[in-house]
């Protein structure tokens, strides 16, 4: 290897983000080095100062800097349904596509055996206050299509119904402006099953 | 936007770097602040220190953050060749083929006159003093092969003529293991105008 020690460093510790190879670490470690050095050392500052200021919103666990995130502590956000997903990036998503108003509830992450993952690693018995305020009406699952994610659905499942809350799936099938050709054969068997009188 | 301010000034100051898009900056934040804070905390103190403490090696101009590069000050390395590079990356290359065991000098670029960039933007005057050396007896000119790359070579070329020194151009033509077939014209004319008499 032809980089002296630190900026080895900086390559190690860039290919420790994931995404980023061997290669795609050493050319960012020289281009900030070479180019970018001001906002390197601004990334730097915010890096350090986002990881010691976000935390997790104390009702629904998505990432904020504040006790309450924005959705939690909005007052234009429908306290009657509670949309629960497996990250903040699926809040993200689901926001960008304007169809929800209501709060979200974050697993941070998804119930799978193989890897260790139980209920009481997700701490999902932090759902259980949510699910008892007399103004929700209804849950809405939306985890993953994934094998870990229809079985974290199926957990939750029993426990919402428990606490007599109306439970709802999203729904699941071919993607508008996608093509049946490139669609796969799970999806489509899924849509054909699925398929709603006209 | 659904992230709190903190989380957006870091998606911000991450899409800044290069190869870095809006959706890579969102999802390597979010994953950084949900499971990485130990390697996140860990770049952001490598990344301040590697843009503090690396510098030009004074010689051949590489990033070091000694005052010359471990091949400038090694006894192994030729003085009689020098490779004249245009980026740091392009001496890792290099130096993974095992192809070369003199020295560089690292352009930091290469002359462009559309983005401003000439040799006194680039310190040529710099590599004077290295053409002077009694020791040097060849220059491998390793540009790249584009207009700029050509352009830059044809500019160093009579420079290192007046120094009175041997001057070569790396060969370029059809790479090894690539199928003619998907070789780009320019580079099938350039095999054919220099091809090697058997």
């Amino acid at each position: 290897m032809s980089f002296s020690p630190k900026i080895l460093e900086l390559v190690t510790a860039l290919r420790a983000l994931p995404g980023i190879g061997s290669k795609s670490a050493q050319r960012l470690a020289v281009h900030i080095l070479e180019h970018q050095q001001e906002e390197g050392l601004h990334l730097a500052k915010v890096l350090k100062e986002a990881i010691e200021l976000v935390k997790r919103c104390q009702f629904c666990r998505t990432l904020s800097e504040t006790d309450l995130c924005r959705f939690c502590s909005s007052p234009n956000r429908m306290a009657s349904q509670l949309c629960i997903v497996e990250s903040p990036m699926d809040i993200l998503a689901i926001e960008q596509s304007g169809s929800f108003k209501g709060r979200y509830f974050v697993l941070m992450g998804r119930i799978s055996p193989l890897d260790g993952i139980g209920p009481h690693e997700l701490k999902l018995h932090e759902l259980e206050s949510r699910l008892s305020e007399p103004d929700l009406l209804e849950v809405i699952l939306a985890t993953n299509p994934t094998v870990e994610g229809e079985a974290t659905a199926q957990y939750l499942l029993s426990s919402i119904r428990r606490a007599g809350k109306k439970v709802s799936r999203i729904a699941f099938g071919v993607p508008f402006g996608g093509e049946l050709e490139y669609v796969d054969g799970h999806t489509l068997s899924h849509a054909f099953t699925s398929r709603q009188t006209l």
